[in-house]
Protein backbone atom coordinates (compact mmCIF):
# COMPACT_ATOMS: atom_id res chain seq x y z
CA UNK A 1 0.00 0.00 0.00
CA UNK A 2 2.65 2.12 0.66
CA UNK A 3 4.36 1.67 -2.62
CA UNK A 4 1.03 2.61 -4.58
CA UNK A 5 0.80 6.39 -2.66
CA UNK A 6 4.35 6.91 -3.62
CA UNK A 7 3.89 5.75 -7.21
CA UNK A 8 1.19 7.81 -7.62
CA UNK A 9 3.07 11.01 -6.82
CA UNK A 10 5.59 9.96 -8.34
CA UNK A 11 2.61 9.28 -11.45
CA UNK A 12 1.72 12.85 -11.59
CA UNK A 13 5.50 13.92 -11.52
CA UNK A 14 6.59 12.05 -14.08
CA UNK A 15 3.82 13.19 -16.15
CA UNK A 16 4.23 16.75 -16.01
CA UNK A 17 7.92 16.02 -18.01
CA UNK A 18 5.93 14.14 -20.77
CA UNK A 19 5.06 17.72 -21.87
CA UNK A 20 8.37 18.79 -22.98
CA UNK A 21 8.87 21.58 -25.63
CA UNK A 22 9.91 19.70 -28.31
CA UNK A 23 6.48 17.89 -28.66
CA UNK A 24 4.64 20.28 -30.03
CA UNK A 25 6.18 19.84 -33.15
CA UNK A 26 5.71 16.52 -33.76
CA UNK A 27 2.58 15.77 -32.75
CA UNK A 28 0.92 18.00 -35.38
CA UNK A 29 -2.66 17.84 -35.18
CA UNK A 30 -2.67 15.52 -32.31
CA UNK A 31 -2.24 16.30 -29.22
CA UNK A 32 -1.14 14.92 -25.63
CA UNK A 33 -4.42 14.92 -22.75
CA UNK A 34 -3.81 18.03 -20.49
CA UNK A 35 -2.26 16.74 -17.24
CA UNK A 36 -5.00 16.77 -15.22
CA UNK A 37 -6.83 13.43 -17.43
CA UNK A 38 -3.63 11.66 -17.75
CA UNK A 39 -2.37 11.96 -14.32
CA UNK A 40 -5.16 9.77 -12.94
CA UNK A 41 -5.43 7.33 -15.76
CA UNK A 42 -1.58 6.65 -15.15
CA UNK A 43 -2.26 5.96 -11.65
CA UNK A 44 -5.34 3.60 -12.26
CA UNK A 45 -3.20 1.88 -14.81
CA UNK A 46 -0.08 1.74 -12.92
CA UNK A 47 0.97 -1.79 -12.14
CA UNK A 48 2.24 -1.77 -8.51
CA UNK A 49 6.42 -1.68 -9.09
CA UNK A 50 8.84 -0.80 -6.56
CA UNK A 51 8.88 2.94 -6.23
CA UNK A 52 12.90 2.69 -6.49
CA UNK A 53 12.49 2.29 -10.15
CA UNK A 54 10.82 5.74 -10.45
CA UNK A 55 13.39 7.98 -10.87
CA UNK A 56 13.30 11.18 -12.93
CA UNK A 57 16.12 13.52 -12.34
CA UNK A 58 15.62 16.87 -11.34
CA UNK A 59 15.90 18.09 -15.38
CA UNK A 60 13.50 15.79 -16.10
CA UNK A 61 15.12 12.88 -17.27
CA UNK A 62 14.79 9.03 -16.16
CA UNK A 63 18.16 7.84 -14.51
CA UNK A 64 19.85 4.24 -14.79
CA UNK A 65 18.84 3.37 -17.97
CA UNK A 66 19.34 0.22 -19.73
CA UNK A 67 19.96 0.08 -23.50
CA UNK A 68 19.67 -2.99 -25.43
CA UNK A 69 21.04 -2.25 -29.07
CA UNK A 70 19.92 -4.19 -31.63
CA UNK A 71 22.96 -5.22 -34.43
CA UNK A 72 22.60 -8.56 -34.60
CA UNK A 73 20.78 -8.61 -38.11
CA UNK A 74 22.57 -10.31 -41.47
CA UNK A 75 21.05 -8.11 -43.97
CA UNK A 76 19.64 -10.49 -46.93
CA UNK A 77 17.60 -8.11 -48.54
CA UNK A 78 20.41 -5.41 -49.21
CA UNK A 79 22.48 -7.45 -51.51
CA UNK A 80 25.46 -6.05 -49.77
CA UNK A 81 28.75 -7.32 -49.15
CA UNK A 82 27.71 -6.71 -45.13
CA UNK A 83 24.69 -6.25 -42.73
CA UNK A 84 23.37 -3.40 -43.54
CA UNK A 85 23.43 -1.49 -39.87
CA UNK A 86 27.59 -1.33 -41.20
CA UNK A 87 27.17 0.24 -44.47
CA UNK A 88 28.11 4.05 -44.54
CA UNK A 89 24.99 6.22 -43.95
CA UNK A 90 26.68 10.17 -44.28
CA UNK A 91 29.99 9.28 -43.59
CA UNK A 92 29.44 6.36 -40.57
CA UNK A 93 28.23 3.21 -40.03
CA UNK A 94 24.11 2.61 -39.59
CA UNK A 95 25.12 1.28 -36.29
CA UNK A 96 27.25 4.32 -35.18
CA UNK A 97 24.58 6.77 -35.40
CA UNK A 98 22.38 5.02 -32.70
CA UNK A 99 25.75 3.83 -30.45
CA UNK A 100 26.49 7.86 -30.52
CA UNK A 101 22.81 8.74 -29.63
CA UNK A 102 22.96 6.67 -26.91
CA UNK A 103 25.83 7.77 -25.84
CA UNK A 104 25.31 10.88 -25.30
CA UNK A 105 21.44 10.40 -24.11
CA UNK A 106 21.01 11.74 -20.21
CA UNK A 107 20.80 9.03 -17.84
CA UNK A 108 22.21 6.31 -20.10
CA UNK A 109 23.91 3.64 -17.84
CA UNK A 110 24.58 0.41 -19.52
CA UNK A 111 24.28 -0.31 -23.06
CA UNK A 112 24.29 -4.01 -24.39
CA UNK A 113 25.31 -3.72 -27.65
CA UNK A 114 23.85 -7.44 -29.63
CA UNK A 115 26.42 -7.96 -31.94
CA UNK A 116 27.90 -11.08 -33.14
CA UNK A 117 31.79 -11.15 -32.06
CA UNK A 118 32.91 -10.84 -35.65
CA UNK A 119 32.04 -6.53 -35.50
CA UNK A 120 32.74 -6.21 -31.79
CA UNK A 121 36.53 -5.02 -32.22
CA UNK A 122 35.42 -1.17 -32.72
CA UNK A 123 33.54 -0.89 -30.08
CA UNK A 124 35.79 -2.43 -27.45
CA UNK A 125 37.09 0.20 -24.43
CA UNK A 126 35.27 2.70 -26.38
CA UNK A 127 32.77 2.90 -23.01
CA UNK A 128 32.52 1.24 -20.31
CA UNK A 129 29.51 1.22 -19.82
CA UNK A 130 29.01 -0.72 -23.33
CA UNK A 131 28.62 -4.69 -22.89
CA UNK A 132 27.80 -7.58 -26.05
CA UNK A 133 25.65 -10.01 -26.06
CA UNK A 134 25.43 -12.56 -28.62
CA UNK A 135 22.50 -12.11 -31.42
CA UNK A 136 19.87 -14.70 -30.94
CA UNK A 137 17.55 -16.60 -33.80
CA UNK A 138 15.11 -14.68 -33.70
CA UNK A 139 14.85 -10.74 -32.27
CA UNK A 140 12.96 -12.07 -29.41
CA UNK A 141 15.93 -14.20 -28.85
CA UNK A 142 18.00 -11.03 -29.03
CA UNK A 143 16.29 -9.19 -26.70
CA UNK A 144 16.68 -12.43 -24.49
CA UNK A 145 20.29 -12.59 -24.93
CA UNK A 146 20.41 -8.69 -23.93
CA UNK A 147 18.33 -8.74 -20.96
CA UNK A 148 20.84 -11.79 -19.92
CA UNK A 149 23.82 -9.46 -20.09
CA UNK A 150 22.51 -6.42 -18.66
CA UNK A 151 23.53 -5.54 -15.09
CA UNK A 152 20.99 -5.77 -12.12
CA UNK A 153 19.07 -2.13 -11.12
CA UNK A 154 18.31 -0.67 -14.09
CA UNK A 155 15.18 1.93 -13.51
CA UNK A 156 13.86 0.91 -17.30
CA UNK A 157 15.18 -1.58 -20.51
CA UNK A 158 15.27 0.99 -23.68
CA UNK A 159 15.37 -1.85 -26.72
CA UNK A 160 16.28 -0.06 -29.51
CA UNK A 161 16.87 -1.46 -33.36
CA UNK A 162 20.34 -0.18 -35.09
CA UNK A 163 18.63 -0.17 -38.11
CA UNK A 164 16.42 3.02 -36.97
CA UNK A 165 19.51 5.16 -37.41
CA UNK A 166 16.96 8.61 -37.47
CA UNK A 167 15.19 8.39 -34.35
CA UNK A 168 16.18 11.69 -32.11
CA UNK A 169 17.13 11.98 -28.45
CA UNK A 170 13.86 13.89 -27.89
CA UNK A 171 11.69 10.77 -29.22
CA UNK A 172 14.24 8.22 -27.07
CA UNK A 173 13.59 10.27 -23.71
CA UNK A 174 10.10 11.05 -24.04
CA UNK A 175 9.50 7.31 -24.55
CA UNK A 176 11.88 6.45 -21.16
CA UNK A 177 9.71 8.57 -19.23
CA UNK A 178 6.15 7.27 -20.14
CA UNK A 179 7.79 3.87 -19.55
CA UNK A 180 9.08 4.87 -16.10
CA UNK A 181 5.72 6.34 -15.57
CA UNK A 182 3.41 3.60 -16.78
CA UNK A 183 5.84 0.64 -16.98
CA UNK A 184 6.22 0.13 -20.48
CA UNK A 185 6.11 2.31 -23.80
CA UNK A 186 6.42 2.37 -27.15
CA UNK A 187 7.12 4.91 -30.00
CA UNK A 188 4.81 4.85 -33.15
CA UNK A 189 2.94 7.41 -35.38
CA UNK A 190 -0.26 7.86 -36.69
CA UNK A 191 -1.06 5.70 -39.55
CA UNK A 192 -1.37 7.49 -42.56
CA UNK A 193 -2.01 5.00 -44.99
CA UNK A 194 -5.60 3.32 -45.80
CA UNK A 195 -5.61 0.16 -44.14
CA UNK A 196 -8.09 -2.72 -45.02
CA UNK A 197 -8.07 -6.16 -42.89
CA UNK A 198 -9.13 -9.20 -44.82
CA UNK A 199 -9.41 -12.67 -43.81
CA UNK A 200 -8.15 -14.89 -46.84
CA UNK A 201 -5.71 -12.43 -48.82
CA UNK A 202 -8.37 -11.86 -51.80
CA UNK A 203 -10.86 -9.86 -50.71
CA UNK A 204 -11.67 -7.03 -48.30
CA UNK A 205 -13.15 -7.46 -45.24
CA UNK A 206 -13.82 -4.18 -43.60
CA UNK A 207 -11.74 -0.97 -43.58
CA UNK A 208 -10.46 -0.50 -40.19
CA UNK A 209 -10.74 2.97 -38.85
CA UNK A 210 -7.58 4.92 -39.55
CA UNK A 211 -7.89 6.78 -36.55
CA UNK A 212 -7.33 3.94 -34.27
CA UNK A 213 -4.26 2.81 -35.86
CA UNK A 214 -0.53 3.23 -35.10
CA UNK A 215 2.57 2.59 -37.22
CA UNK A 216 5.11 1.20 -34.05
CA UNK A 217 8.78 1.65 -34.15
CA UNK A 218 11.75 1.51 -31.87
CA UNK A 219 12.63 2.09 -29.42
CA UNK A 220 10.41 0.15 -27.10
CA UNK A 221 10.88 0.72 -23.26
CA UNK A 222 10.08 -1.58 -20.44
CA UNK A 223 10.74 -1.66 -17.10
CA UNK A 224 12.81 -4.56 -16.18
CA UNK A 225 10.35 -6.85 -13.70
CA UNK A 226 7.81 -6.68 -16.79
CA UNK A 227 10.13 -7.64 -18.90
CA UNK A 228 10.77 -10.10 -17.17
CA UNK A 229 7.51 -11.42 -15.96
CA UNK A 230 6.67 -11.37 -20.18
CA UNK A 231 9.33 -13.26 -21.16
CA UNK A 232 8.63 -16.09 -18.56
CA UNK A 233 5.02 -16.27 -19.98
CA UNK A 234 6.06 -16.47 -23.73
CA UNK A 235 8.43 -19.04 -22.38
CA UNK A 236 6.31 -20.85 -20.64
CA UNK A 237 3.62 -20.79 -23.31
CA UNK A 238 6.80 -21.14 -26.07
CA UNK A 239 4.84 -17.66 -27.67
CA UNK A 240 6.43 -15.78 -30.54
CA UNK A 241 6.34 -12.39 -30.57
CA UNK A 242 7.32 -9.59 -33.32
CA UNK A 243 8.15 -6.93 -30.89
CA UNK A 244 8.99 -6.10 -27.13
CA UNK A 245 6.13 -4.29 -25.78
CA UNK A 246 3.91 -7.07 -27.13
CA UNK A 247 5.56 -9.19 -23.93
CA UNK A 248 3.36 -6.33 -21.72
CA UNK A 249 0.28 -6.82 -23.54
CA UNK A 250 0.20 -10.44 -23.30
CA UNK A 251 0.76 -9.99 -19.29
CA UNK A 252 -2.82 -7.26 -19.91
CA UNK A 253 -0.18 -4.49 -18.38
CA UNK A 254 -0.75 -1.10 -19.98
CA UNK A 255 1.87 0.30 -23.16
CA UNK A 256 1.88 3.94 -23.61
CA UNK A 257 2.05 5.28 -26.96
CA UNK A 258 4.80 7.91 -27.56
CA UNK A 259 4.26 9.77 -30.49
CA UNK A 260 7.70 9.69 -32.94
CA UNK A 261 8.33 10.94 -35.99
CA UNK A 262 7.69 9.94 -39.64
CA UNK A 263 11.37 9.70 -40.30
CA UNK A 264 12.22 7.20 -37.97
CA UNK A 265 12.23 4.56 -40.77
CA UNK A 266 13.76 1.13 -40.64
CA UNK A 267 16.51 0.48 -43.41
CA UNK A 268 15.63 -2.99 -45.09
CA UNK A 269 16.20 -2.27 -48.39
CA UNK A 270 18.74 -0.52 -50.46
CA UNK A 271 16.09 2.62 -51.55
CA UNK A 272 15.92 2.90 -47.48
CA UNK A 273 19.53 4.10 -47.44
CA UNK A 274 19.18 6.92 -50.20
CA UNK A 275 15.81 7.97 -48.42
CA UNK A 276 17.65 8.02 -44.78
CA UNK A 277 20.15 9.96 -46.13
CA UNK A 278 17.80 12.36 -47.58
CA UNK A 279 15.45 12.72 -44.26
CA UNK A 280 19.22 13.13 -42.23
CA UNK A 281 20.16 16.25 -44.80
CA UNK A 282 16.92 17.78 -44.75
CA UNK A 283 17.38 17.88 -40.64
CA UNK A 284 20.78 19.14 -41.28
CA UNK A 285 19.65 21.60 -43.51
CA UNK A 286 16.89 23.23 -41.02
CA UNK A 287 19.67 22.98 -38.21
CA UNK A 288 21.85 25.47 -40.65
CA UNK A 289 18.59 27.31 -41.06
CA UNK A 290 17.27 27.96 -37.46
CA UNK A 291 21.41 28.59 -36.52
CA UNK A 292 21.13 31.93 -39.18
CA UNK A 293 18.14 33.34 -37.19
CA UNK A 294 19.07 36.27 -35.74
CA UNK A 295 18.30 35.89 -31.89
CA UNK A 296 16.51 39.27 -29.97
CA UNK B 1 -30.80 -15.28 -64.93
CA UNK B 2 -29.62 -15.73 -68.09
CA UNK B 3 -27.41 -12.89 -67.28
CA UNK B 4 -26.14 -14.84 -64.28
CA UNK B 5 -25.97 -17.87 -66.34
CA UNK B 6 -23.49 -16.09 -68.91
CA UNK B 7 -21.62 -14.32 -66.31
CA UNK B 8 -20.32 -17.38 -64.60
CA UNK B 9 -18.61 -18.42 -67.59
CA UNK B 10 -17.39 -14.55 -68.19
CA UNK B 11 -16.36 -14.99 -64.26
CA UNK B 12 -14.09 -18.29 -65.41
CA UNK B 13 -12.46 -17.06 -68.26
CA UNK B 14 -11.19 -13.41 -66.70
CA UNK B 15 -10.09 -15.31 -63.35
CA UNK B 16 -7.65 -17.12 -65.53
CA UNK B 17 -6.10 -13.85 -67.05
CA UNK B 18 -5.32 -12.78 -63.88
CA UNK B 19 -2.51 -15.39 -63.38
CA UNK B 20 -0.22 -13.30 -65.64
CA UNK B 21 3.43 -13.81 -65.65
CA UNK B 22 4.50 -10.54 -63.78
CA UNK B 23 2.39 -11.86 -61.02
CA UNK B 24 5.09 -13.90 -59.58
CA UNK B 25 7.55 -11.26 -58.99
CA UNK B 26 5.42 -9.21 -57.52
CA UNK B 27 4.08 -11.36 -54.88
CA UNK B 28 6.59 -12.44 -53.31
CA UNK B 29 5.64 -14.63 -50.49
CA UNK B 30 1.82 -14.60 -51.00
CA UNK B 31 0.38 -15.94 -54.08
CA UNK B 32 -2.56 -16.55 -55.69
CA UNK B 33 -5.25 -18.93 -55.24
CA UNK B 34 -5.55 -21.95 -58.30
CA UNK B 35 -7.65 -21.34 -60.89
CA UNK B 36 -10.11 -24.18 -59.54
CA UNK B 37 -10.53 -22.10 -56.17
CA UNK B 38 -10.79 -18.66 -57.20
CA UNK B 39 -13.64 -19.40 -59.81
CA UNK B 40 -16.17 -20.83 -57.41
CA UNK B 41 -15.38 -17.73 -55.37
CA UNK B 42 -15.87 -15.78 -57.80
CA UNK B 43 -19.15 -16.78 -59.36
CA UNK B 44 -20.85 -17.18 -56.09
CA UNK B 45 -19.21 -13.09 -54.94
CA UNK B 46 -20.25 -12.06 -58.16
CA UNK B 47 -23.25 -9.18 -58.13
CA UNK B 48 -25.58 -9.22 -60.85
CA UNK B 49 -25.07 -7.13 -63.39
CA UNK B 50 -24.62 -7.03 -67.53
CA UNK B 51 -22.98 -9.29 -68.68
CA UNK B 52 -21.80 -6.75 -71.35
CA UNK B 53 -19.79 -5.01 -69.18
CA UNK B 54 -17.54 -8.21 -68.53
CA UNK B 55 -15.26 -7.70 -71.84
CA UNK B 56 -11.86 -8.77 -71.80
CA UNK B 57 -10.18 -8.83 -75.14
CA UNK B 58 -8.49 -11.91 -77.06
CA UNK B 59 -5.02 -10.75 -75.77
CA UNK B 60 -6.36 -10.37 -71.94
CA UNK B 61 -6.90 -7.01 -71.38
CA UNK B 62 -10.21 -5.50 -70.21
CA UNK B 63 -11.77 -3.54 -73.27
CA UNK B 64 -13.80 0.19 -72.78
CA UNK B 65 -12.10 0.77 -69.94
CA UNK B 66 -12.46 4.64 -68.52
CA UNK B 67 -10.12 6.81 -66.09
CA UNK B 68 -10.89 9.25 -64.21
CA UNK B 69 -7.56 10.58 -63.20
CA UNK B 70 -7.30 12.56 -59.73
CA UNK B 71 -4.85 15.52 -59.94
CA UNK B 72 -7.48 18.16 -58.13
CA UNK B 73 -4.76 18.78 -55.01
CA UNK B 74 -3.66 22.13 -54.32
CA UNK B 75 -0.36 20.77 -52.45
CA UNK B 76 -0.73 22.21 -48.72
CA UNK B 77 2.09 20.23 -47.74
CA UNK B 78 4.69 20.50 -50.43
CA UNK B 79 6.15 24.23 -49.42
CA UNK B 80 6.47 24.38 -53.66
CA UNK B 81 5.42 27.22 -55.76
CA UNK B 82 3.03 24.67 -57.30
CA UNK B 83 0.43 21.83 -56.76
CA UNK B 84 2.69 18.39 -55.89
CA UNK B 85 1.05 17.31 -59.30
CA UNK B 86 3.14 19.65 -61.67
CA UNK B 87 6.70 19.27 -59.92
CA UNK B 88 8.97 17.48 -62.20
CA UNK B 89 10.01 14.20 -61.51
CA UNK B 90 12.77 13.25 -64.05
CA UNK B 91 12.09 15.67 -66.39
CA UNK B 92 8.36 15.68 -66.73
CA UNK B 93 5.55 16.92 -64.25
CA UNK B 94 4.25 14.29 -62.11
CA UNK B 95 0.77 14.19 -63.60
CA UNK B 96 2.43 13.27 -66.71
CA UNK B 97 3.86 10.13 -65.64
CA UNK B 98 0.07 8.82 -65.00
CA UNK B 99 -1.39 10.52 -68.09
CA UNK B 100 0.97 8.74 -70.61
CA UNK B 101 0.81 5.58 -68.60
CA UNK B 102 -3.06 5.40 -69.25
CA UNK B 103 -2.94 7.02 -72.80
CA UNK B 104 -0.59 4.00 -73.78
CA UNK B 105 -2.66 1.03 -71.42
CA UNK B 106 -4.53 -1.29 -73.87
CA UNK B 107 -7.97 -0.99 -73.64
CA UNK B 108 -8.37 2.61 -72.23
CA UNK B 109 -11.12 4.49 -73.98
CA UNK B 110 -11.89 7.49 -72.08
CA UNK B 111 -9.56 9.68 -69.80
CA UNK B 112 -11.62 12.09 -67.03
CA UNK B 113 -8.72 14.11 -66.14
CA UNK B 114 -10.29 15.80 -62.62
CA UNK B 115 -8.47 19.34 -62.77
CA UNK B 116 -9.04 23.11 -62.17
CA UNK B 117 -9.52 24.79 -65.17
CA UNK B 118 -6.16 26.66 -64.88
CA UNK B 119 -3.99 23.59 -65.68
CA UNK B 120 -5.73 21.97 -68.94
CA UNK B 121 -4.16 23.72 -71.59
CA UNK B 122 -1.21 21.29 -71.62
CA UNK B 123 -3.61 18.38 -72.37
CA UNK B 124 -6.30 20.36 -74.94
CA UNK B 125 -5.91 18.76 -78.24
CA UNK B 126 -3.46 15.94 -76.57
CA UNK B 127 -5.35 12.92 -77.61
CA UNK B 128 -9.35 12.76 -78.25
CA UNK B 129 -9.94 10.24 -75.23
CA UNK B 130 -9.10 13.17 -72.78
CA UNK B 131 -11.83 15.01 -71.48
CA UNK B 132 -12.35 17.53 -68.12
CA UNK B 133 -13.96 17.53 -64.92
CA UNK B 134 -13.23 20.06 -62.00
CA UNK B 135 -11.65 19.29 -58.91
CA UNK B 136 -14.53 18.74 -55.64
CA UNK B 137 -14.00 20.03 -52.49
CA UNK B 138 -13.07 16.15 -50.83
CA UNK B 139 -11.86 13.29 -52.74
CA UNK B 140 -14.65 11.63 -53.08
CA UNK B 141 -16.49 14.93 -54.47
CA UNK B 142 -13.80 15.13 -57.52
CA UNK B 143 -14.58 11.25 -58.15
CA UNK B 144 -18.18 11.89 -58.24
CA UNK B 145 -17.20 14.93 -60.61
CA UNK B 146 -15.09 12.37 -62.48
CA UNK B 147 -17.91 10.62 -63.21
CA UNK B 148 -20.22 13.04 -64.37
CA UNK B 149 -18.38 13.24 -67.17
CA UNK B 150 -17.53 9.67 -68.18
CA UNK B 151 -19.25 8.50 -71.39
CA UNK B 152 -21.80 6.02 -70.64
CA UNK B 153 -20.97 2.50 -71.40
CA UNK B 154 -17.44 1.79 -69.80
CA UNK B 155 -16.80 -1.72 -68.52
CA UNK B 156 -15.32 -0.46 -65.35
CA UNK B 157 -14.11 2.76 -64.11
CA UNK B 158 -10.48 3.05 -63.28
CA UNK B 159 -9.66 5.50 -60.86
CA UNK B 160 -6.37 7.20 -59.59
CA UNK B 161 -4.19 9.67 -57.69
CA UNK B 162 -2.16 11.29 -59.95
CA UNK B 163 0.15 11.66 -56.83
CA UNK B 164 1.29 8.12 -57.44
CA UNK B 165 3.25 8.20 -60.65
CA UNK B 166 5.20 4.71 -59.83
CA UNK B 167 1.92 2.21 -60.21
CA UNK B 168 3.12 -0.02 -62.91
CA UNK B 169 0.94 -1.05 -66.08
CA UNK B 170 0.97 -4.45 -65.51
CA UNK B 171 -0.59 -3.62 -61.64
CA UNK B 172 -3.29 -1.42 -63.54
CA UNK B 173 -4.19 -4.04 -65.76
CA UNK B 174 -4.26 -6.32 -62.98
CA UNK B 175 -6.59 -4.28 -61.25
CA UNK B 176 -8.79 -3.69 -64.06
CA UNK B 177 -9.18 -7.35 -64.48
CA UNK B 178 -10.08 -8.15 -61.04
CA UNK B 179 -12.67 -5.44 -60.79
CA UNK B 180 -14.44 -6.72 -64.63
CA UNK B 181 -14.59 -10.61 -62.76
CA UNK B 182 -15.52 -9.29 -59.38
CA UNK B 183 -17.12 -5.76 -59.45
CA UNK B 184 -14.62 -3.95 -57.57
CA UNK B 185 -10.97 -4.39 -56.70
CA UNK B 186 -8.47 -2.39 -55.11
CA UNK B 187 -4.51 -2.06 -55.65
CA UNK B 188 -2.60 -2.74 -52.15
CA UNK B 189 0.52 -4.23 -50.78
CA UNK B 190 0.75 -6.50 -47.42
CA UNK B 191 1.29 -4.65 -44.47
CA UNK B 192 5.13 -4.23 -43.15
CA UNK B 193 4.55 -2.23 -39.97
CA UNK B 194 3.77 -3.39 -37.05
CA UNK B 195 0.37 -1.83 -36.20
CA UNK B 196 -1.34 -1.15 -33.09
CA UNK B 197 -4.73 -0.24 -32.25
CA UNK B 198 -5.95 2.19 -29.70
CA UNK B 199 -8.82 3.87 -28.47
CA UNK B 200 -7.52 6.84 -26.65
CA UNK B 201 -4.57 7.55 -28.88
CA UNK B 202 -2.94 6.52 -25.42
CA UNK B 203 -2.32 3.86 -24.65
CA UNK B 204 -2.29 0.50 -26.96
CA UNK B 205 -4.95 -1.48 -27.14
CA UNK B 206 -4.28 -4.47 -29.22
CA UNK B 207 -1.83 -5.21 -31.49
CA UNK B 208 -3.07 -6.67 -34.67
CA UNK B 209 -2.28 -9.71 -36.52
CA UNK B 210 0.20 -8.14 -39.43
CA UNK B 211 -1.26 -10.90 -42.09
CA UNK B 212 -4.49 -9.83 -41.95
CA UNK B 213 -3.78 -5.89 -43.41
CA UNK B 214 -2.96 -4.40 -46.29
CA UNK B 215 -2.13 -1.18 -47.16
CA UNK B 216 -4.76 0.41 -50.00
CA UNK B 217 -2.77 2.55 -52.67
CA UNK B 218 -4.56 3.39 -56.27
CA UNK B 219 -5.82 2.74 -58.76
CA UNK B 220 -9.14 1.41 -57.21
CA UNK B 221 -11.18 -0.02 -60.01
CA UNK B 222 -15.34 -0.16 -60.06
CA UNK B 223 -17.84 -1.46 -62.12
CA UNK B 224 -20.18 1.81 -63.10
CA UNK B 225 -23.39 0.52 -61.76
CA UNK B 226 -21.57 -0.69 -58.71
CA UNK B 227 -20.37 2.66 -58.21
CA UNK B 228 -23.38 4.80 -58.94
CA UNK B 229 -25.18 2.77 -56.35
CA UNK B 230 -22.77 3.49 -53.79
CA UNK B 231 -22.73 7.01 -54.63
CA UNK B 232 -26.29 7.31 -54.56
CA UNK B 233 -26.31 5.44 -50.59
CA UNK B 234 -23.59 7.38 -49.39
CA UNK B 235 -25.31 10.75 -50.93
CA UNK B 236 -28.67 9.19 -49.09
CA UNK B 237 -26.85 8.81 -45.55
CA UNK B 238 -24.46 11.70 -46.29
CA UNK B 239 -21.90 9.04 -45.24
CA UNK B 240 -18.20 10.12 -46.12
CA UNK B 241 -15.45 7.65 -47.43
CA UNK B 242 -11.79 8.60 -47.95
CA UNK B 243 -10.84 5.52 -50.20
CA UNK B 244 -13.45 4.58 -53.31
CA UNK B 245 -14.06 0.78 -53.11
CA UNK B 246 -15.44 1.65 -49.48
CA UNK B 247 -18.27 2.50 -51.76
CA UNK B 248 -18.87 -0.95 -52.49
CA UNK B 249 -18.20 -2.22 -49.32
CA UNK B 250 -20.73 -0.15 -47.55
CA UNK B 251 -23.12 -1.98 -50.05
CA UNK B 252 -22.28 -5.05 -48.79
CA UNK B 253 -20.20 -6.80 -52.08
CA UNK B 254 -17.15 -7.75 -52.79
CA UNK B 255 -13.77 -6.05 -53.30
CA UNK B 256 -10.91 -7.94 -54.58
CA UNK B 257 -7.16 -7.18 -53.37
CA UNK B 258 -4.59 -6.67 -56.44
CA UNK B 259 -1.19 -7.35 -55.33
CA UNK B 260 0.76 -4.38 -55.72
CA UNK B 261 4.16 -2.77 -55.22
CA UNK B 262 5.89 -0.95 -52.12
CA UNK B 263 7.11 1.69 -54.13
CA UNK B 264 3.92 2.93 -55.42
CA UNK B 265 4.31 5.54 -52.82
CA UNK B 266 2.02 8.67 -52.74
CA UNK B 267 4.12 12.05 -52.84
CA UNK B 268 2.99 13.82 -50.16
CA UNK B 269 5.70 15.61 -48.86
CA UNK B 270 9.36 16.88 -50.44
CA UNK B 271 11.08 14.39 -49.41
CA UNK B 272 8.20 11.68 -51.42
CA UNK B 273 9.67 13.75 -54.45
CA UNK B 274 13.15 12.20 -54.02
CA UNK B 275 12.34 8.94 -52.85
CA UNK B 276 10.04 8.43 -55.83
CA UNK B 277 13.51 9.67 -58.18
CA UNK B 278 15.28 6.90 -56.59
CA UNK B 279 12.71 4.30 -57.20
CA UNK B 280 12.82 5.46 -60.98
CA UNK B 281 16.24 5.73 -61.38
CA UNK B 282 16.48 1.96 -59.50
CA UNK B 283 14.02 0.83 -61.65
CA UNK B 284 15.74 1.96 -65.19
CA UNK B 285 18.95 0.69 -63.74
CA UNK B 286 17.63 -2.72 -63.98
CA UNK B 287 15.54 -2.45 -67.62
CA UNK B 288 18.85 -1.61 -68.95
CA UNK B 289 20.86 -4.59 -66.67
CA UNK B 290 18.03 -6.46 -68.59
CA UNK B 291 18.77 -5.41 -72.21
CA UNK B 292 22.47 -6.10 -71.65
CA UNK B 293 21.41 -10.13 -70.57
CA UNK B 294 22.78 -12.20 -73.63
CA UNK B 295 19.75 -13.96 -75.05
CA UNK B 296 20.60 -17.54 -75.64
Amino acid sequence: MMNLVVLSLFGVAATAFSVGPHRSAIHGGLHPPPISRAAPSARRRQPPLLAASLSPSVDGHVDNVGVILLAGGVGKRMNADRPKQFLELMGKPVLEHSVELFLTLPGVKHIVLVLDEAYRDTFRGRDERIVFAPPGEERQDSVWNGLQAMPEGVSVVCIHDSARPLVTQGTVLQCIRDANTHGAAVVGVPMKATVKESEDGQFVLRTIERSRLWEIQTPQVIQPALLKEGFALVREKSLAVTDDVSLVELLGKPVKLTMGEYENLKITTPEDMVIAEQFMRARQREETAAEHVPSR
